[in-house]
């Protein structure tokens, strides 16, 4: 089992990060996502980290590329589920995971998508309201 | 990582498997999942099998295992994703998977668990009406 699943739950996706992301499986998420996101116009990524208990620079990295593609296309993502000793780590390495939205569950990580999903559509609605 | 991450959706649970089930992490998952069923009163359970490329006896029995556990516990289980060559196996193998339920994708797993679900209400509204 050489890919991690993305699996579609309406107008996101969720991915569950439960193995060690070596190089190939890495680079193979990311470019699984961004076809998805493209193919299935999804608004939002979740990534639930809560079965990673050591994170690398690496690591790190790739989520930030991960969320820097995924706004490319018009999709937010969202860290959901990380451990505390994970986010300790993150920060004592120097990685604040600028660009990357997180929330505490899967839950409040669709909420989060939602409220950002809605806000958009009303900005959009403003900005049309704008061009009359 | 010898644990396999469940994530709440509402009133379902959700687990995405991604390893090889050996004897100590499917043991591990039966008893997460009840006790996660009992803490959060779960009407459901979404297994996604869709990285599960290998299936064999062992697998078989532990969903079985699971579904049966969770119906104690008046949650359903719903198998999702499974790949044509996992089922064409499961079949081969004498396992029909009796008393699991199953859907192509998460979504469709979802909606058929709250079919079930609020037609549970309604039989429970029925059985009130009934005691009349």
């Amino acid at each position: 089992m050489d890919k991690i699943p993305i699996l579609r739950m309406g107008p996101f996706l969720l991915v569950t990060i439960q193995i060690d992301l070596y190089d190939r499986l890495a680079l193979n998420l990311e470019t699984d996502l961004i076809n998805m996101v493209h193919k299935t116009g999804a608004r939002g990524v979740l990534i639930d980290i809560s079965a990673v208990s050591i994170v690398d620079s690496f690591m790190g990295r790739i989520l930030g590329n991960i969320a820097s593609m995924t706004r490319v296309l018009d999709a937010e993502t969202v860290v959901v589920g990380m451990q505390p000793a994970v986010a300790i780590t993150l920060i004592e390495l120097g990685l604040s995971l600028h660009g990357v939205h997180t929330a505490l569950d899967v839950e409040r990580g669709m909420a989060l998508l939602q409220t950002k999903h809605s806000l958009d559509d009303e900005m959009a609605g403003d900005d049309a309201d704008d061009t009359e």
